[in-house]
């Protein structure tokens, strides 16, 4: 089964984007036929400045590298390498109306905030539909807030299909309900936006400094300490086997053991599980030439398929050539 | 200076296209740096069907090189030859508000129509700016109807420089007010949505019909005519010198001829006039290999201008590959 995902090159990672995303991405490495895009024209809607785009999609792609992203397993390359994703967006902009956009969640929340809209903002859903679209994916992974646009896509394929012949495949979403919520250092969901992430990327002293700045409650090193409602066990949870974790329970529930040192176990959990990422990241880091030569395979591999499918849609439309 | 244009691909020409649009080309074609395409992307907001589109697009080019387009003097393409106006457009998408596409007439018209207005409508004035900018166009022929179109091509491009960097040309409009306004067979602008037009590359009975059905007043044979409130004499005169034009409206004037003698005299102007382009376009006809060679030289002569401007604006974006 081809599963397509996309990620917007936005800085540095953290452990939310792991435990949701990446772990997801390599999941299905294993399992099916993935492609994986850097979605950098899909950044030009939160655009900040041309150093940052190019630094965001060069670190996006040795992140996903050191990480496990297996070239030779996944078709992986850089969004605008491919701009027949473009193309596809105009013939695709006839089969979706003004009306639907306007009822995006993601459009009147950002309407709603006292956003001014751009016209790429308001189209955006067509150029993601774009994405799925071109590379005939049948399963798209989504988290709740994509899963409207997710259906503005099978709209715009079954309308396309119904109007100019069969050509297009309509994915299915891929629902994960059960993906873990991780909470960032002030206990809030772990966001960028919110500014509580632990960035694993980061240096030891910038990760040492996250993890100590976990929010807890004010219980003495003595006292018996639960570990359901602390933000520092719920991180270290995610890292732990199921014994691991019997152990870790019955450190917080039988006291003597400080917050300060409860961290201090989360902090050599994180430092352990990334250690080999992060050396890897090093090496990348150091030889970029294999990063863009590995970027510029994956994306002959895209293209190759993308243009093919846009052959058939030119065809079923009547563009020239002929 | 540079000058852009592009004409859709919609059918038949008839006399008023020829007298706005096609004569323009050519003055623009003798006096300036042309660039010229067939707008089949735009085309497809209105789509019928694949079969239609790839007929006109065809047809299009045709009707052009018979009517004089020399691919030696005008850079002359089809639109979708260059799909690099499709990525331009998703780049600009970001200098333009929802707010400001809401406010073009054309897409109010429309809608007031009762028109459920496609995402393509609503965003066509987006890749209208794409091809002017994209071919650092400085001088575009618009109508009173596409003047808004032309401001907001302008508007963009001003944006754009002022957030990205000044890479895109402010193209000038030109306005031309004296465009003659030419009657359709009712009596009304000729236009292809009133069914009232006068087909010049029809055959000569197809012409000739037409003609004859010209509204006229029902004054007999031996009355003195009035030239100024004919439709027929307002036809005729666009193809009639100073000379030429004072003895038809002593014609008129003095009595003695009926409307059909005018209308054939109208008749034989239009064969004669065209009689060299028909010729011509028959020949083109049976001569395809030589259209599409055109094109494609046209093609690619567009492409080159096009791929340095697009590498200029990734530039300044920070787009992949940099």
């Amino acid at each position: 089964m081809r599963v397509l995902t996309g990620l917007q090159p936005s800085g540095k990672l953290h452990l939310g984007n792991y435990f949701s995303a990446i772990k997801k991405i390599l999941d299905y490495q294993s399992k099916e036929e993935l492609f994986l895009f850097i979605a950098n024209l899909h950044a030009l809607t939160t655009f900040r400045s041309k150093e940052e785009l190019k630094n965001f999609t060069l670190e996006c792609a040795i992140d996903l590298l050191a990480l496990g992203v297996d070239p030779q397993k996944t078709v992986f390359w850089v969004q605008s390498d491919v701009p027949e994703v473009t193309e596809l967006t105009w013939y695709l902009s006839q089969s979706i109306t003004v009306s639907q956009l306007q009822l995006a969640h993601s459009f009147k929340d950002k309407v709603a905030k006292g956003f001014v809209p751009g016209a790429g903002l308001f189209t955006y859903p067509i150029l993601m539909a774009s994405d799925i679209l071109l590379f005939s994916a049948e399963k798209v992974p989504v988290g709740k807030d994509q899963k409207q646009h997710l259906e503005f896509a099978r709209d715009i394929a079954e309308r396309f299909n119904s109007q100019f012949g069969s050509v297009l495949t309509i994915p299915e979403p891929d629902i994960d309900e059960n993906t873990a919520t991780v909470p960032g250092v002030d206990g809030a969901k772990m966001s960028k936006s919110y500014k509580n992430t632990i960035d694993f990327f980061g240096t030891e002293k910038e990760i040492k400094k996250k993890v100590m700045s976990i929010v807890s409650d004010s219980k003495a090193v003595e006292e018996p300490k639960d570990p359901e409602t602390s933000v520092i066990f719920q991180i270290h949870s995610l890292f732990l086997s199921p014994n691991e974790k019997e152990l870790q329970i019955q450190k917080y529930k039988r006291g003597g053991a400080g917050y300060g040192d409860l961290k201090k176990d989360l902090l050599e959990s994180i430092l352990a599980h990334f250690a080999p990422y992060r050396e890897k990241r090093e090496e990348l880091s150091q030889n970029l030439d294999y990063v863009h030569q590995v970027l510029k395979e994956g994306k002959e591999k895209a293209k190759m398929v993308a243009q093919t499918k846009i052959e058939d849609i030119r065809k079923v439309l009547g563009i020239y050539p002929f």
